[in-house]
């Protein structure tokens, strides 16, 4: 047997497979506080901003740490101890806001839809409508529990309509599906350095409009979290108020350069839906079904059901011998497993590990 | 001129100048759910706690982020609602610590000392004496805001003498100074990736009595910040509950094998007295002044008088052209300056420092 790739090529949602130029950028040492790190992080927020259209309206504030930690700060910065926030849930990165929020002491309410359904505008609406405590709502665009895409324009709309202001979690799209702020009404957007924006892991960021940052001052129950002292540091100094991971900023700063020169996040859904493409007709001859129906279906990550008599476990071991991961299911009522279609991967890579996945089924 | 040395030496009190071979680490992608990745995670948790000789009582709970994290998080789940914590302040590590209880809601009381002072373990005794609803009490063991080195083993000892818990904030000193925690008790100690190991930064972690750890499930008001549960997934499958900075963590895995190799703590700390020693007397000949009485000055970060007629920025700026990066002062009540002796940096180094500080203040 010939030896697998290496490394491996991930088929995840984050940590994925990453260019050499991204990861190459971590070659070197920078003093958090020098001027050359302070421009590096300018570009950084300029550049967070601009993939969504925020300039005119909104901030970009980066955070250490993981993509939960950047959901958390945003609930304790912009939603107060009198406030009440309407959680959309349908997998389980809604239910995860809920825990946040709960935990924190927050009033939450939940809304809530099946796992292969996207959330319905409409009953957000007379939700709304019925009860005026609700200040936030709050929706994951794509759940990466699925991989189903929720209406984002649709619910902002009805949220705006509602004068309510409203929390994006685009953990999962940011980056490649589109996510227009000059035209959507999102108070923060809310994404991680390492899904469709390919860079590494340990850096998420909000895209915060001014107005709310600027009302929240000394609302966050954690010094942390606290995302308006986040920004007032950055606009203050242009330096991060606790040690920056300067090496993840590097990358990721390398990383939206190379979204850039691929020709922003149009092109980057173009080549992810493609790679989806490839793999759900490939995957389909081999006989797997979709866990959701194809119009739900983001070419994020998807979700496959596992065929009678094949075992999560050793399926993910042939595939890692082979040079490919994949990733397991996270739902309760049906027994799936997951295969990314996002990062540095393209229609090839699909064809490769079809081809695996082939080799692994085929009696021996 | 001669153009710097590329990268720039840091002389900062990190992030701070790694080995080639830690950032190299960095230059693979990683499954965060796969079983090499379940097994480094195991490899970096076993190796923080035998450094602190930990392994019969305490656990090693990663978190992701920056060194306050781990501090906010320390707090968070260590100290309870109908808890009081008494933080015992000579810098602004200290201060930070009463800012994050506060913030979170906790009871704090707060001795104080002078930043050229180090606490006084018998006062320390009196208040807790004094205060019999004082149920925790933390401690920064090496100030960063001077590079003060406060008493660890004394004030352990009064604490546990008192029957109270101790955190001990040794973000600027673990992996250099001795901290034994079979023989001084500790119920937390915190420190990060990016100081005195040699890592990048991106991460911290806490070495947590089991017990206690163990006792605070579900207290914690932060889901992000709860070590409780993060430590339950590592020990329930070995994986971080959210996603891990997986390129942080393998510099981290490299950087502690690098410890090892140069012989522990002991010889690390070794070599950071020798570059403490040769900055200090180059600076004493070249008419600089230490901020703090020799005694009480840790091997880690040396505080300076800057001198009438010498303004940081363009002192700094100097340097900074001739290839080294030093680090402001942080004191309110003296201008200062300071220069870290930690780092993968050798004599040698701060031979080259010392001539260029000499040649910046040498007469045009």
């Amino acid at each position: 047997m010939t030896p697998p790739p290496s490394p491996p090529i991930l088929l995840t949602p984050g940590p994925l497979t990453t260019r050499s130029e991204t990861r190459q950028a971590m070659l070197r040492d920078w003093g958090s506080r020098d001027p050359a790190f302070i421009a590096l992080t300018a570009e950084l927020r300029r550049r967070l901003l601009a993939i969504a259209a925020g300039e005119a309206t909104h901030v970009a504030v980066p955070l250490q740490g993981s993509g939960t930690f950047i959901v958390e700060a945003a609930i304790a910065t912009l939603v107060g101890p009198g406030d009440k926030l309407l959680v959309l849930v349908n997998g389980a990165y809604g239910d995860r806001m809920v825990t946040i929020a709960r935990r924190m002491g927050r009033a939450v309410d939940v809304l809530r839809w099946p796992e292969d359904q996207a959330v319905d505008p409409a009953s957000i609406g007379e939700r709304l409508a019925a009860d005026p405590a609700i200040t936030h709502v709050a929706l994951v665009h794509c759940e990466t529990t699925t991989g189903i895409l929720n209406p984002l324009a649709e619910v902002a709309s009805v949220v705006a309509g509602a004068g309510r202001a409203f929390l994006l979690d685009a953990m999962s799209s940011f980056g490649a599906l589109p996510i227009d702020l000059a035209a959507t009404p999102v108070t923060a957007v809310l994404a991680s350095s390492n899904k469709c924006l390919e860079g590494v892991p340990g850096l998420g960021f909000a895209l915060v409009e001014a107005a709310a940052l600027a009302a929240a001052a000394g609302r966050s129950p954690s010094l942390s979290f606290d995302l308006h002292a986040q920004w007032r540091g950055f606009e203050t100094d242009g330096q991060w108020r606790f040690t920056p991971p300067v090496q993840v900023v590097a990358a990721l700063v390398e990383a939206l350069k190379l979204l850039e020169a691929e020709g922003g996040p149009a092109a980057r859904l173009a080549r992810y839906q493609d790679n989806f493409a490839t793999l759900w007709s490939g995957m389909r001859r081999l006989g797997f079904q979709l866990f959701l129906p194809e119009g739900l279906q983001a070419p994020i990550i998807a979700t496959f059901h596992l065929p009678p008599g094949l075992a999560f476990r050793p399926f993910y071991d042939a595939l890692a011998e082979r040079g490919f991961l994949i990733y397991p299911g996270k739902l309760t009522q049906a027994e799936t497993f997951r295969i990314g279609c996002i990062g540095a991967l393209d229609r090839r890579d699909f064809d490769r590990l079809l081809a695996a996945i082939a080799a692994v089924l085929a009696p021996a």
